[in-house]
Order: C-alpha cells, then structure tokens, then sequence
C-alpha cells in the first residue's frame, strides 16, 4: 500500500558511448569508468540509472556464430557451427561483451538486454539461439543482482508466441529477476525507421540466411519482415503493440514480474481514447528520448499535448521515466536538468496526482487502498468494532445529505403533527444527531426511535442518549426484523447500503421494518439502483487470484479502483442494443406494499427481492475482460441522493468517502475485440437464509452483412443475428476504433455500399460465477 | 469401456392419453393403470418407457397461481400471489398433478418433466416461478428413484442464460439424477409451430401479463418471443440451438449428468457438415415421432436420407432412441414393430458399429478403449513389460510393412556384399525375425546386429536367438546412445515411434546410433512427420480434467478417438492462410549428416531436435475447442510407409492397430464462430535431460472491409489485418457455415459488391501449455 510520497522516479539512460567516453578520462576517485559515470549521473539528480548490459563484441561473436553470412563455403559454415554448438552447450561472456562486471557497478542498475536479439525471428535457428543468448543473459544479470532488465521490443506478430514463450521460460529459469518488455505504443517499425527518435542502437536487424543445412523445414531469411512494416500506416496501428502485449502476459500467465516498459518515442495520437487501455496494465518504465521534446517559444523542452496528457495519466503506476540523450543538446535553454525538471512538472500536474494530495477527495482519503481487494462487510451477520464506525462516520457529505433529506422530509407534514421518526440500524449514533438537528430546524415536533442490534453499539447509543439527546429519543434494542416498536412511525431512516446498493440486504432488512411504518409513511432512502460495467485490470485480476484460492476468483472484493480501465463506451453498438457505459441492473424501492404478508407482517418468502439484468455493453477498443465494476445510486428524499456512479457522483454527492466501488472478477479474462460486444448477466439470488449474486458474460462481434435479394441465401440464424437500428453509424470493421467522433463522421459508408445491416456473431463466454453461492454469499 | 454389445436402447413414449385410457380398461393382473401400460410396452419389445411426469392438473394449477389472466381485478390479484407465495414456501404437488406415485411405476422410467414450463421466459416473475417449479418436479422424480429426467426445449437465446443457471442449480440441488436437455436441432420455434411432428403437448406458451405490481422493472408479456420466430427461416438456424446447448453445458461447466436430447422432428437438412459437431456433444436420448417416418414404396415407414445417415453416426453414443406414436397407425404397413426395427437395422448399419464388429479392424482391436486417455509410453524410461510387446506385436500390419521395407533396401545392394543390418531397440526381437525373412527373400548375404537395452526382453531374445535364430543374427545389450557395435551397418532399422512420431524420443535415439551407421547406409524409418488438428470433445475435455489436478489438462493422451469432432475443414479461410484440415507440424529425417559431432561421434548440443510450428486452421462450423488431436505419418523405406493420419491411414497402411492418435488437451474450452480461424503454435523443446511440448492457440475471425479511397482512413492494424488472396471464394458473415460447395457457389457476391477485401482480427486465445515440461516431459 504505498502512498504518494512515493513518486515516480527519473532514471537516465547510458550509451556504450558514455560509458567508453568515461574510460577515456577516468577520475583515480573512482575504481571503474561505470562507477564514474553513475556518479556523474547522481550528482545530475538522477534517481537511477539504465545500461546496456552488453557491448559491440558480444554482437559480433553471436551474429558470428549464429547468422551465416551470405555467400560463406561450406568449410566456414561447418567451422561457425562447431563454435555455436560448443557456445550453445556452455553459454559464457567473454569479459569485454559486457558493461559490467561488479557488484557495485550494478547497484540500482537498470540493464537492457542486447536490444539485436531477435527472440520472434521468422528464421527457426535465429529465435533459437537468440532464447539462448537471452537466458545467458538474464543469468549473467542476476548473478551481479540486477533487479529489473528490459527486454528488446517484440517485432512480428506472427512469431509474438515465440518471443511469449521464450520470455516465460526466462521467467521460471531466473528467479528474482523483473522483466520488462519495451514496447512502443505502435507498431515497432515506426520505432525502428525512425533512428532520430530511437534512443537505442536503431540499427537495422542482422540479416541471416539459412543456416544448417540438416534442418528438415524450409527456413526463410530473417531480414523481410521488418522491413516490410515499414509503409505501413502508424494511425492503423494503436492496437498493434497492444495485442502483442496482451499476448505476451497471458502466455507468460500474467506473472507479477513481467512488466511494460513504454516507449514514447513515436508521437502519439491526438484522439487517445485507444490509450485508456494502458492504465490497466503493469507500466513500470517510460521511455522518453530527449529528442521526442520539442522546444517551447523559449526554446525549452517540453512535450506534445497527447504526450503530457498520456504521461500525466501513467503517473498512476508511479513509473520510472528513462530519459536519453538530455545531455545531447538537442535544444537550446534548460540545459539538461530541464528534462527531469519538466517531467517533476507533468507528475505534480497529474490529476490523479493532484487528487491525491488534495485533502477532502476520496482520493486522499483512501491513500494506500489503491486496487487493494477488501471482503465487503456484512454487518447484519457481523457486529461492527467502534472503530469501522468511526471510520465511516467521517463521511462529511453522506450524512450531511441525509440530515437533508430529512428535513425536506419533515417539511412534507403539517407543522402542528407530531411526527414519528425511526432509525433502523442506528449504530453509534450518527443519524439521531443529524436527525435531531434536522427536527430542529424545521421547528417540528417529532420524536425519534432508535433501534440498534449491535450489542456493543447499543452500549455507545445509551450513553450519548444520557449525554447529548435526552428524552426526545428512545432507544430500542433487536433487530429490526423482529423486534417490536411500541408506535408506528412516519419516517424510517435506514443507512444500510453497501457499495452495490442492496449487498448489505437493506432490501430484506426494510422489508422487515415495514411492520412499524405508517401506510402512508416513508423511506430514507425511498430507492436505490445498482450500476455495473465491465472492466480490464491485471493487478485486479492477479490480487483476486492471489490466494490460489479459486474461489477468491468468485467473490465480490470491495476496491477503490486506480489501475483499471473500463472496457465498455457509449453509444449503441454496431447492433443498436447497447446501453451506456455503465448501465443500471435493478433498483429497489421503499416502502414496497406487498399484497402478501404473513401474521407478524412479514414476507411469506423473499421471491420479491430477487433480480436479474442482462445488459449489453459496447466495446469499442480491444481488450481483456478482467471482472465487472459495480456501484450503487440512492434516492434519499426527493432529490437529495448519495451516488458512487462514476459519471454522477460529483453532481450529487462529491467528495462523499463512505463507498469505494464493487469489484466482481472472472475466473479467466476474456479477450475482447475492437468493436465488440459484451452481454453481461447478473442475479441477485436467495434462500430463506442468504442471498447470493451470479454472474457470467458471452461477447460478440458484428460485421457487415451484405444485402441479398434471394431469402433462401440467408442463412444467417435469427438466435444470434441483429438488423441494426443504426446503420449508418457505420464502423467498418472489428479492427477499427471507433469511439472518436471525429473518426467516425469520416467513416459513414458510401452511398453506393451494399451493406445494409450487420449481423452479430457469438465469439466467447466465461463460466457461470458463484452458482449457488458457493464462494461467497450474505447470511440473512 | 462399455463394449457393442451394449447396443442402443429403444424406448416408447407413454402419453397421458395412453396412462388415462388404461385407468378405464384395467386389467386386474397390475396394481396400477401405469403399471399395466408399462407392462404392454415391454411386452412389445421395449427397452424403455419414458413419461410425462405431471398432469394437466398440475399445469392448471400452476398457471392460475402465477401468471395472470388478462382482465383480472386486483382482488383476484391478491388471491392468486397469496396462493402462489404459500406453494413457493413450501412446493408440493396434489396427488393427481403427477403420473407416478410409486416406486415400482417408476423403475426405468424416464420422465419428461412439464414441457409448459418457461425457463427462459422473457418475464422474469415466469422465470422465477418455472424455477421453483422445475426444482419441485425434479425433486419428487429423485424421491422415487428415477434415474433420468428429460427437460423442456430453451426457446429463448435472450434468457438462455437463464435457463442455463436453473439448470446448474438444479443439477446441484438434485444430487443423482440425470438431466437430458431436450433439443431440436433447429430452432426449437420450428417445434412448436408444427405440432404434427411434435410428440409432446404442442400447445402454445401460456400468454401471461404482468402480475406483481410491486416490482420495480418494468415487466413484458411473454407470449412475443416465440411467435415472433416462426416466420424465421429454418435453413439460417443450424448453429442458433447448437449455441444454445453450448450456453447451457459451459454454464453448467459440463457437468457429466448433463446429456442431450437431440430431437429429430423437424427434417434434416441434406448438407450434414454441420451436423457433425453433435458427435462431440454428449447425447443420450433420440427423440423420433413416428410422424417424422415417411412411407417407403410398400407403405413401410422409413426414415429421410439425412436423417437415417445422422441416426447412424449417433450410434457412437449408444443413445436410447424415444419412439412417440407408433401405436397410431401413421403408417400403412409393418405396424408397431415396425419403427423400432427400423432403427435396429440403422444400428446395425452404421459404419460406427460396423468398423467395431468387423475382425481385424483398429475400432474392433479398440474395443472398451474409445475416448479413453492413456499416458504415453515412456519405453527409453521404463523397460516395457512382455504382455505389452506382446500386443504391439499382435499388428499384422506394421511388421509386413517393415519386412517389406526392409526387403527393399537389400535389393538397393548388390547381390554379392554382405549386408550389415542392426536393429536398434530389438524388444522382443519381431523385427529381428522379419529382417531374417527378407533376407531369406532377397537371397542376400547379411547379418544381424540386435541391440536392446531392456535387460528383461534381453532374455527372450537370448531364447529366440538360441531356438529359431543361430548365428545370423548377434545380441548386444546396451542402449543404442552409447554401445560399442563391433561394425558399421548398411542398414538401421528402429521402431521407436510414438502416436505422434518423435514423442517416444526416436530423434535422439537415432542421433546416439548413428554412430555404427556407414556413411552411405541408410535408416528404416527414412523420414517421419507430425500432425496436427483442432478437437472438439465434450467427453474428452471430462476425461482430462477428471482427476481434478490442473496438470492433467497440460498432458499429452493416447486416445481411440469417438466422440470427437475435428473442427477444422479444407479449404483456405477469409485469409488465404488456411491449410488443409489436417497439417503437418515437423518432420525427421535420418540419417542425419551434422556437421558437429563430439569425440564419441555424438551431436554436441540437442538444439536440431528442437522444433516448432505455427499452424491455420479454417474453421467452417461453430464448436468449442477442447485439444488438438495428433498424429504421425513415417516413411519406413521408398513408398512404404506407416500412417495413422485420418485421410491417409487407409491408403498407406490400412488395419494397423498399434498406435493411437495423441490428444493434447486445452485447460479452457474456446469457442470458435463459424467461419474463423485457429492458429496453432506447437513447440519440440529439449534440454540435456528431457524432451517436452508446449503448445498455445489464437483465434481469428475476418470480416469484409469495404474498399475505401482514402488511405488516411486506413486505420487498420497491418499487423493483425490480412488482404484476402481469394476475395472471390466470399463467404459472407461469421454465421453462414460455407463447408458445403453448393451453398459456396451461390453465395459468390454480387457483382457491384464493394467489399474487395477481408480484414482479420483475433477474438480470443488459451492459456500456454506445459510451460518448461511442467505437467509432462519425456526423459533422455
């Protein structure tokens, strides 16, 4: 639970040109040229440092050894092979094919391994050895104590597998060590045409041709592949890098010492609705080139607008930013402190930064719950400590809004009524006072009970009654399903929601206090609604399954979400039915007037509080379904409410600290494509003694359905197909994002298309969650 | 491991008519009028009885209590909740609302639980109430012991969700019985507006309006959805009630007492690939109207073309086929006999049943053996036993194809050279006495060096030696790797292949033999390759993850395939990239001639024996993905060969019973639309100790993109994007299965189409198996 002050750190990136530069004039104060350069770079205020971890030799022996060169007899191959296999049977460095050699050198040392190694080659024998190379390499780091190695950028979507596959077996054979992949936010070839912007030896991959002739399968030279990519559009590719990403960490099985190292080089996008996605993934490093800054009318560095804006918003994983080159010149004023200092500007201008240490906002208050899975409470079955109370009853805004609503209520009677108030749930005490002032402000005459099933509570509650309340209060001991009040009243105030709305059984527990309220009497709350949307998170997913429990994988966490990115978007989808962002399952009223109640005035069963929604979601940016986000929305009185809505709370009810959100996870993720769609089932279910939620989700994918004037060619099943409603919105593909309306007006169709309709294909599912309660349930 | 003689059952269908008609003639003989119909079933020769479980009193009842009627006042209203709320505290049936009251009516009885009931129903109260309904049903079925309960069709892909759940719930509330999911294999609304062909109450869905004015969500009549499907076509529906199922078994994570009861009303269609998906599906009941028979020349009835040819292949199931109606007199001829030996002389020809009592066939040697998962054999580990060489040796046709492909071989020589042979791995020395009978017929001069490491099949062949052999032929024990042999050999015969080629480690223990290989000599096999195929197997994905340990799902089985569905078809997919069906992976060749070798003659490293392979599958047909089925084609010598590849075997070596093909199962099933594409990446890893397989999958799915002038509207990802290299072939959505050339044809697009092009995005992938041989490995 770190907080804050724990800020982003600033590292500063090394060439083997610094380093032999160094050697050149070394001071006697320092035993090695690396040695003087880290300190030289302490001295700059640099919190850490990156290097390569290997030199030009190593390149060359390795590409040696393992590429053959064009046009090579029959004799150097042979004699080539004999010196790869014996390297491959004992991988070893010679002493000048790496940077460092100490301990002290690799203090706080960030290394990135030989960014040439080709680890999703299209050659067999090339990814081959390059596996080897890297696992030498990754064993050489952790025996000088490195505790973080980035890893060169993946290339080749066809060969993403290979590299996954080579990067997990790494992780098993290398214990400790963290790895990070660099990956640009687009296709990499963007990166590798571009050598200006790398801050990397932007060299061009070693070309190889076939090697062994021995070798069964027809192999290819390796140089093809890069270079094609080259004429491809940049705009096309947001998702690219990403998917690659994604497949990476699920072949690796989301291991918590895999992370991303983002390379900012390349100038990002104007429309950064496609970057939302990063926030839910593990960025550990940011790399920024100095030559990515542009000069401002001064003449200092400073970043592009999407670059500040994406920067600012990563500050949520707290990042180390990897700066090249400031030392370079590349502008004219600041000199090389101005890059860090920019970057310090950007942190405390982030407004989750700025969220956080401003006090007052949920933000601050929740400092070190971050993504943190908490059981949610269940005070019907548990009693409370004094100190959960205490906690909740500093919510300044929650309880002000009820002292509201209360009061508006009042105003409702005739003045001269005596007005019978009851307080089911009272707790410590905190809505009797607010109650208490309200009554006095509005100059009526009312009387409260307070009834209170905590034992330990009811202890608090006769004191503070002795104390502050007096007569005007009497207190009642039990539990409001069953105890008996001696008057009926008009007003029930209750304070039972949970961060789902109903989670806390305030349905159940109401209908039981429904005994002691007029017919014409009313709830505070006289409603509330729960809200839910899907969501993508690795922390949320690997937290959740932390416990190799799988249950834990089929219970509602209670979560104050931060490194989250909510998958669904408004508008209707290509099928016209999806709803908004977040959409709502169900609401709960009071008072209810079940026409059925039993002698002592209760429920004959509890049929009437189950629920069910099916909700469709649309998807418009790739990604993985980690879980289910879920809030609440109450109508206290009138309009005076309390909401943890997203896209509502800060009109009605900001800075309110009591409710952090929902989290419902899924088993497995559930990849996600572009333009998709999600359907999302939910119930609320009970017995006689609990209640329990379900939970399960099917996707789908729309396309373009061609008119066809012969009806027996439709063969398209009306289970699973939809006409859209809304042609016209027009999102040509599955590969297309299509949240941004500047895009999508340039994307209506021609008027002379012939797709008039799209039709809806099922393309996942995930298991039914919690059948029968089996994880987790709510006693009654 | 049931065998053939376990044969399919034939059951009747006892309607309430034919329970009621019997109460009026009852014979004193039977206590009850069931029994008596009961009795007079069987004495017809039925194997089975199934029944309706309850009566139209039943029926009534629960409709006055929960839905409705139109026009009703509020009292009746209250009437009806205050009952229905007392039946949902404690359900209980009325005597005569079930058809069965005693233990002994229920013996072998399968029940139909009420067909009326609307599990699916858009109305939720509907929902609510079917549920307890079907809890309440299912619950007095287990009370009398009855083993199988039949329920009604899903009709409503909007809740089937729905449907799924209760089904889950009772399936854990009801802990023995089984429950068989009655389905069309269309649209179920094609049942319900023929009620002709309808065995059961075809009535319509009782209409009900909105009852329960207290609810908050708006509540819809429930009659709408299924008219509304009637005017769909039954053509487009083929994969809609397959999706349904699919729903239903994942929700209810394939519980093993969840079956199929695949209902043949409605007829076939003639173009059956996509029928072939049931094969994977667990389907335990036929339900055959006898109106579904049509009337052959003479007046017998018979069945469709399509719907005989699906019956038989359903024969693998060993269903019990549910006859309804044949006491009616539908027919002119045979009478009521005269259906179920009809489908006795289905059974009898079905080429399942057929190929299993055929002598001499691979499915007759399999016998008890389908589907069901062995560990591969390890022999370079663990020294086999004598009964196994034993039933290896029973093959006819492996050794003729070796006798004669050793015979070949010597006649490649000149007749006047002695011929050196080894057998590397003698066993128990089959190969030996085939090498002395080709050298018997070549009239060559040879000798036989026999090399085994099995120091027990060492004995017996020291026996043969003594008793059938002499001196042609020298034992050496040792292991091939590392035995000195007094002299080179010409010819080097081995058999060491597994179900999937190299996985009994025969690459590396040919390496080890080439040592005593002259320089032109050659090895018998020559060649040998692996291939691959994505599965679907409902019973397979059981049997895997059976013994509840996470590894055992990450571990290659041999299998005799059965109920398995091989998902992919021919033909190039919307790509282009597609291969065939079934593909290669790797090959091996030997003898191999590496460059590097160490001072004992043995390759350095094991990196040449390392492969991988990245494979597309066209997947024409919806299904679930469970594994990928493997299998090996080797070439012994020339054109002699050895195959179990499915296309192939017959050709190359037909009747060989000693191998199996390979399954190597996925964790979690992925669901695959019609028309998509399976990338397979499989990998041969190795270290010095061990040899292990590691295999992942993508899938793809393309969609037409519509050409566009601008390329700044280009935005799709080259990396994921693929420009079809055959835009004619122009299969138009995911949903249309286009196996059939016929319906290909027809479906070319129009002329002024303005889709050129097809663009690919992925839509899912699994988890990576067997990372570093953690679940399995093979030992060096």
């Amino acid at each position: 639970m770190a907080s804050w002050n724990a800020s982003a750190a600033i590292s500063t990136f090394l060439t083997l040109e610094h380093i032999s530069s160094a050697s050149e004039i070394q001071d006697d104060q320092y035993e090695t040229p690396l040695l003087q350069v880290v300190a030289e770079a302490r001295a700059k205020g640099y919190d850490a440092i990156s290097i390569p971890l290997t030199t030009e030799k190593w390149k060359k022996r390795w590409s040696d050894m393992c590429l053959l060169p064009t046009g090579s007899d029959r004799d150097m191959e042979i004699a080539a092979e004999q010196r790869a296999e014996a390297w491959r049977s004992k991988p070893c460095f010679l002493k000048d094919e790496v940077t460092i050699t100490r301990l002290d050198e690799a203090e706080a040392v960030t290394v990135m391994v030989s960014e040439w190694l080709e680890l999703d080659a299209t050659d067999d024998w090339v990814r081959h050895d390059a596996e080897i190379a890297l696992q030498q390499e990754l064993s050489y780091a952790s025996y000088l104590n490195v505790q973080s190695a980035i890893l060169p950028a993946p290339r080749n979507r066809d060969h993403v597998a290979s590299y996954a596959r080579i990067v997990n077996a790494c992780l098993k054979n290398t214990p400790y060590i963290h790895l990070s992949i660099r990956l640009p936010i687009y296709n990499p070839s963007v990166l590798q045409s571009s050598s200006s912007t790398s801050i990397l030896d932007a060299e061009s991959i070693l070309a190889s041709a076939t090697r062994s002739p021995s070798r069964c399968t027809p192999r290819l030279a390796v140089s093809g592949s890069s270079s094609e990519k080259l004429s491809a559009a940049p705009e096309g590719e947001l998702n690219g890098t990403w998917e690659m990403w994604d497949l990476i960490r699920s072949i690796c099985d989301y291991n918590t010492r895999l992370t991303l190292t983002l390379d900012l080089s390349p100038p990002l996008p104007t429309t950064i609705g496609v970057l939302s996605k990063w926030a839910a993934e593990s960025v550990r490093n940011i790399l920024l080139p100095a030559s990515t800054f542009i000069a401002n009318t001064k003449g200092y560095p400073v970043l592009p607008k999407p670059t500040q804006s994406f920067i600012r918003d990563c500050m949520i994983h707290r990042p180390t930013v990897i700066l090249s080159g400031a030392g370079a010149g590349h502008h004219a004023r600041g000199g090389e402190t101005a890059y860090s200092q920019y970057v310090r500007h950007l942190e405390k201008t982030s407004p989750a930064v700025q969220a956080a240490t401003k006090s007052g906002t949920v933000e601050n208050f929740a400092q070190g719950y971050q993504d943190y899975l908490q059981a949610p409470l269940q005070p019907l079955m548990d009693n409370l400590q004094s100190i959960t109370y205490q906690t909740f009853e500093q919510d300044p805004v929650k309880y002000r809004h009820y002292e509201e609503a209360m009061y508006r209520a009042l105003l409702e009677w005739p003045s001269e009524e005596r007005i019978i108030f009851c307080i089911a749930g009272a707790g410590r005490g905190p809505l009797v006072a607010r109650c208490l002032t309200a009554i006095e402000r509005s100059h009526h005459d009312a009387f409260i009970y307070a009834v209170e099933k905590n034992s330990n509570a009811y202890v608090t509650l006769q004191h503070r009654q002795e104390q502050e309340w007096g007569s005007k209060v009497k207190l009642l001991f039990g539990d409001m399903r069953f105890i008996d009040v001696p008057e009926k009243a008009d007003i029930l105030v209750s304070e039972l929601l949970g961060s789902f709305g109903d989670n806390e059984l305030s349905p159940e527990c109401l209908d039981g206090a429904m005994r002691f309220l007029k017919p014409d009497g009313l709830s505070i709350p006289s409603s509330y609604a729960a809200h839910l949307a899907p969501l993508s998170s690795s922390k949320l997913y690997n937290e959740a399954r932390a416990t190799k429990d799988l249950k834990s994988l089929e219970t509602p966490y209670v979560v104050m979400f931060q490194a989250v990115n909510i998958l669904s978007g408004e508008g209707g989808g290509l099928s016209g039915k999806c709803g908004p962002q977040i959409q709502e399952c169900w609401e709960f009223e009071h008072p209810r007037r079940d026409p059925v109640l039993d002698s002592r005035g209760l429920p004959t069963t509890n049929s009437h509080n189950a629920r069910s929604a099916k909700l469709n979601f649309y998807i418009p940016h790739a990604g993985v379904l980690h879980g289910l986000a879920g809030y609440f929305e109450a109508v206290l009185y009138g309009n005076i409410g309390l909401s943890i809505h997203p896209h509502r709370k800060d009109q009605i009810s900001k800075d309110m600290l009591s409710w952090f959100p929902l989290f419902f996870p899924f088993r497995e993720p559930l990849y996600l494509p572009s333009n998709s769609e999600l359907q999302v089932s939910i119930w609320r279910l009970t017995t006689e003694r609990q209640v329990w939620y379900e939970w399960h989700a099917e996707s789908f994918l729309s396309s373009p359905s061609i008119a066809n004037p012969d009806p027996a060619l439709s063969r398209s099943s009306s289970l699973g197909s939809v006409i859209s409603a809304q042609p016209s919105v027009g999102h040509l593909s599955p590969l297309i994002d299509a949240d941004d309306t500047t895009f999508l007006e340039k994307t209506r169709l021609p008027e002379d298309s012939a797709i008039t309709a799209y039709e809806t294909v099922k393309i996942g599912q995930t298991a039914l969650h919690n059948p029968g309660g089996r994880s987790s349930w709510i006693g009654l």
